[in-house]
């Protein structure tokens, strides 16, 4: 396999874009990532869209043709990659093989979706489809109502408080005060996040990503193309994704996600690292309890003890594990098929030293974690500074 | 790149499977695809899911998941992959990258939609999906339509008559009935599809794919593997993708499907070989006069010369140019997603020697041309048997 590095990266501001359609979204963040890359769109060998509900709440299907011509780059390879709220991060994947296969060179992989448009029952239909239609959709579940089950399975089996869960909503707030790009800027408070109301008991409001709309796109390239520039360069240690049964119940256990613990330890592997070489993470916290979770499952804590990771303070900037500095899935935003690509451009500032505020010293390693459905597809993808 | 060969290949009868769900389908297609190469559903290590439409018409998404899930295959990579009614060979595209790179040994990629269970007005929205949403279908253009302008600039701009164009449905139809897995195994007469209703002027009834269910599955893997074997080997000695300017009205030229001559082009030069090397074709013949013009774009005929080939018996299976002896998209049926797989399927049947009554006689290379929108997605697949 041929090596591959990040060669540029680029997103709008998640927020509900009221005036701005799927490709305007998507055009933004790709000029950002061709000129963050210093080359052309025009180079391009091929573009992947990574996006889940186009279909459905636009209209709009084949976003590989469509991209392409908007980005005025046609007579390349494109095509959409979907994997519910997993796309970005499997988009990605899909754009790392096809680098290292040695067939294309300037890869770019773009996120997006738009969800403001639509009307709430909606965007309800649209995300449980990321279940089962036939068993599960059709009881009635929606999304957040599964969340809500592993939330008070976890806290049940592990004896976890809901106040130290909610934390997390919290931390998320306070790093996205200092992202641009972030849906919401606000600090929040613990009494505010548990007086907030119930989506689905025991999930509030405040612990609950939200609905918006933005774009992430990233330019790949192999790593002998860029070793001869002087900057600092981003190679992709390890890409992997692994599948879980869709539903939950089908699974043994619904307080760990085996599809995380099965990326991360491929990806681990991959990367030829342990999971406490990790410099800063970007995971996938759709619901407090899930992004606990996803922090025992990725190995940096042993189960049921996730929680206690936050409030310790060993997720924050100079922490033991910084986690979700710009403010997670839960102020950041959520933008579907894009999420999985904000986490990667996110953790290319972090090695490059361009986060700002939110800058952990000296990060060399950092991880994504992107998660579709409740945590049956997940991807990790692993960035290291090789120079 | 690692070298990729085909191990095993399964489709279901294309047809109205009123009480089959998408999830039947696939895994009908996957089994069969798994008995054929040897190996247990369990020894794969990614499943592609090649759909176009789930999402609007089942409420379905995150088909990667979902399939591997009903394969039993937990565990592994999965991912859908969308590229309107190019999606099958696009998929392909994607399962051919994840080999050639070296990260996977046995990849499934399997296609499927399902159209019966729907209401027209549905079927028109989902399809019209393939083309542009906000400066097309708005116009209330519909698919059959917009290849209707196509039809008659081609019949203007080379002087082609519409009784030579419609011989193709003709074609497809005759070989259909030797297809067990043919949506319509009956002849029609010239006369017959020249009077059936119009459905967008000049296109009559008769001379357009119908829509159906189906599902068709392939596996691939290094070639190093199975060169040890005795049997047939199969290897996949080009797969190019290109996409033009999503809709006509960006063209110059809407009797040309540039896309296509770009994709052969590079599949041409990948393969080391020319248009006339190749033994037997598969080509996407949604409507008779975009399959007459594919045979010109691949490199078949010169351009307004392609009903001439038909005419002249020059794509029968003893022709110099065999071209769609399962009954193409006319009368095998065009399960959208699915299509360009069972285009690979029939090909690898014909190098493999199995196409039975079909069977072109000492056929070493075949190729397989899928289209998504207007010409909009191409993908061109070569095979070639190597032993």
């Amino acid at each position: 396999m041929r090596e591959v590095a990040v060669v540029g990266v680029g997103v709008t501001k998640v927020a509900e874009h009221w005036e701005r359609s799927l490709r305007d979204l998507f055009v933004e963040a790709s000029l950002k990532a061709a000129e963050d890359a210093g080359i052309s769109l025009r180079d391009l060998d091929a573009v992947y869209v990574a996006n889940m509900s186009s279909g459905y709440l636009q209209g709009q299907e084949h976003l590989g043709s469509l991209m392409s011509t908007w980005l005025g780059v046609s007579g390349i390879a494109a095509c959409k990659v979907e994997a519910a709220c997993a796309s970005g991060g499997v988009a990605f994947h899909q754009g790392f093989l096809a680098v290292a296969s040695g067939l294309y060179d300037y890869v770019l992989i773009g996120g997006v979706e738009k969800m403001s448009d639509a009307i709430t029952p909606d965007i309800l239909s649209a995300l449980i489809m990321a279940d089962d239609q036939e068993y599960v959709a059709s009881t009635g579940a929606t999304f957040v109502g599964l969340n809500a089950l592993v939330y008070r399975a976890y806290m049940e089996k592990y004896k976890v408080k809901q106040e130290d869960i909610a934390l997390l909503a919290v931390h998320d707030h306070a790093y996205a005060v200092n992202n641009p790009y972030a849906q919401f800027r606000n600090e929040i408070t613990l009494e505010q996040v548990l007086s907030s109301p119930l989506v689905a008991d025991p999930i509030h409001l405040l612990e609950s990503s939200p609905t918006g709309d933005g774009a992430a796109a990233i330019i790949l390239a192999p790593l002998e193309k860029v070793k001869r520039c002087n900057d600092v360069v981003i190679e992709v240690a390890a890409s992997r994704v692994a599948v879980d049964h869709l539903s939950l119940n089908e699974r043994e256990d619904i307080t760990t996600m085996t599809a995380t613990i099965r990326a991360a330890r491929e990806a681990y592997k991959m990367a030829k690292i342990d999971a406490k070489d990790v410099d800063v993470v970007e995971m996938h916290d759709a619901f407090t309890a899930l992004g606990i979770i996803n922090l025992e499952d990725l190995g940096f804590a042993e189960k049921g003890k996730g929680a206690l990771m936050v409030k310790e303070g060993e997720i924050e900037k100079g922490g033991r594990k910084p986690t979700n500095l710009f403010g997670g899935l839960k102020a950041r935003g959520h933008p579907v098929g894009a999420t999985g690509l904000y986490q990667i451009v996110e953790i290319v500032w972090q090695l490059r030293g361009q986060a700002g505020k939110s800058q952990v010293e000296g990060a060399e390693i950092g991880l994504a974690q992107n998660i579709g459905g409740v945590g049956s597809t997940v991807s990790v993808n692993i960035l290291r500074r090789v120079r």
